[in-house]
């Protein structure tokens, strides 16, 4: 029985993830678990996994619970959070809260030595450096649970590492794929949350839209796998059936492919390296698929995906900058305040106007990040 | 340096095998070889590889060659391949000859505890049993060169072997994929030899256009991963970009993908599990590519693969039958004796003649092998 935490509960990644805990109750016990604000699908949670320990955004909201469930014990804010992470008698923590809020409980968890399953990639993004030499340091493995990221793990076990020439991302191009710049001027929050493929939230399914999805995952790959930047390449997919590729110095590609369900990756983080049977999924069907198409990405048409490679390689407090911009536009995007397309102009001129810092701390990054969201939110308002 | 023996060292597998080794000169040595009756081939080789033993197949060649290289031993016929396959000095015999004369040097060598990098399928589909029971006594690994189970190892290196579901061999359908049965009355010898993807051998490539090729195969991968015949599917994939795939219990599926050069197999087999780089051929760009194309397999318009799966199923000396009358077969066709759809005609009658003897020890299996020839060739002559 391996036990676990699931920060983020309430989301797509969390209650997927209770699925698969669900499903596979003789090999997976739900500890402790932390939720924002929906108390509803939270309560729901609850009464099924039985965690002893629930943390959520407000006092009030925590004291609700507290009246329903007496014998689960309740927290909140980040000290909860953190003590979801750190709860003593969990293996796995599953990260899938959005944004950089999911970093300091991660660092706290790699201190406990906790495996860490990552579905929050902005950990990564904002303080790559810093989280993966304290995996490292704590002998901890960071397991992705990005679709993506879970892809190229899954293609390099038992693999030559040494012979890795490029990590090649697919991209399905997300909602606008097919759309051309002078037609994204008019698109609506709607028309944004439509993907062709995947089932997601709203934050990630925007980010797949203005392609900085890709590019935080790039980011994520970069410190994941260790991998230069000149060695990650991005690949339109339209269908998303081959989740990702490595390409090794024999020139042999090994790639993972599937039917776009979240729950296989979240699955394959638990089982790891073992794998159990997954209900409830179509197998992949090639020949009833027909055709792959694949093509160039343009990053004049992306331009966030641009942004991202060259925040990761100019590095330091930079990949803060872009992600918290990004995350601030989004939000403003999302409440009306900007158009799609400004998304895009709002990152640019928050990372223009930064001045890198090298080698940053967390009180850094930190100070960096809220900077930024000051400066965005500004930007937004008078746009 | 890895010490080599080469059995087939002037066909198609083992000139590219020599290829490799030239390529990596201070990773492997080749010390000995064995060829069939292209002299003028093999001299080449033995100008530059320097082996220190060579088998041909007659006499007369043997001595031709011993007077122009005094340095070198030269032996002949199956005692010579025998004594190729078992050099004292070598660790990996590569087993690239055509047909069912691959298996006795198969045994000896894994007697002698030598790795075998397979080429040579007949000697599974025949005696597949024999050779995997003597690997297992004497732990002797076997590694696939066939690009179809190279994929297939490649794809399973560092997996859960438990959670297997399916082995999944892609097929390019062969020279004539987009004729009918119709069609396929009139098609002379020269249209069977132009494979649209691979550059092979005359036997090889009829094999693939008859289909007979990806039966063979089926009943190799059911040796090499032990896995039962109902785990193993054929898949339509023109491009031959993906090379075969393994799906997981949990849906996922790993795939081994690349531009189709036999040298990657080859390669890996020498390397593994390391990898090395391979100059001189593409890397694999799916952009470039745009599209690839999946589709059902059709057992009546392949009747070859139907027959593979229903000898492998039936076990005993059906697949040596199978493979006998085949072989026969197609030199019957090369030899303009027979018309390429009588090529499953005989084949069929082959089967339907014969009494299975279930489990058959080798001389068994010789002797079923020599009794199907003669019949074919007596079928060939009356028809």
């Amino acid at each position: 029985m391996k036990k676990l935490s699931l920060l983020g509960a309430t989301g797509s990644i969390g209650l997927q993830t209770v699925d698969v805990v669900q499903a596979h109750c003789d090999s997976f016990e739900l500890v402790a678990m932390s939720f924002g604000r929906n108390v509803q699908e939270a309560r729901k949670i609850i009464q099924v996994c039985k965690p002893s320990l629930v943390s959520l955004m407000n006092k009030e909201d925590s004291e609700t619970l507290q009246a329903e469930f007496p014998n689960v014990t309740f927290m909140y804010g980040e000290e909860g959070l953190v003590a979801v992470a750190t709860h003593p008698e969990t293996e796995v923590v599953v990260n899938a809260v959005v944004g950089s809020v999911g970093l300091v409980p991660t660092l706290e968890a790699i201190k406990m030595r906790k495996t860490i399953a990552l579905a929050n990639k902005e950990t990564l993004v904002t303080a790559g450096h810093i989280v993966m030499s304290a995996a490292k340091e704590y002998g901890v493995d960071i397991l992705p649970v990005d679709s993506e990221h879970s892809a190229i793990f899954q293609s390099l076990q038992g693999q030559d590492d040494k012979a890795i020439d490029r990590l090649i991302l697919t991209a399905s191009g997300g909602s606008f794929r097919d759309k051309t710049r002078e037609e994204l001027k008019g698109v609506t929050v709607q028309e944004a949350l439509n993907h062709p493929n995947w089932s997601m939230g709203a934050k990630i399914t925007i980010d797949s839209a203005t392609m900085m999805n890709k590019g935080l995952e790039v980011i994520e790959a970069r410190w994941l796998f260790d991998i230069p930047y000149e060695q990650i390449d991005v690949l339109l997919h339209k269908e998303s059936i081959i989740h990702s590729m490595v390409e090794f110095a024999d020139t042999s590609v090994i790639a993972q492919l599937g039917t776009p369900d979240m729950r296989v990756p979240i699955q394959y983080a638990l089982t790891y390296p073992k794998r159990l049977p997954l209900q409830g999924t179509d197998r992949l069907s090639l020949a009833d698929i027909g055709q792959l198409h694949f093509s160039k990405m343009d990053q004049d048409r992306f331009r966030c995906l641009r942004f991202a490679f060259e925040a990761g390689k100019v590095g330091g407090t930079m990949p803060t900058v872009l992600n918290a911009a990004n995350e601030s536009a989004v939000q403003a995007f999302l409440d009306g305040a900007i158009t799609f397309l400004e998304i895009e102009d709002v990152i640019e001129r928050a990372m223009n106007e930064h001045q890198v810092i090298k080698n940053p701390c967390l009180s850094t990054i930190k100070e960096v990040d809220l900077e930024t969201r000051k400066l965005v939110n500004l930007l937004a308002r008078t746009n």
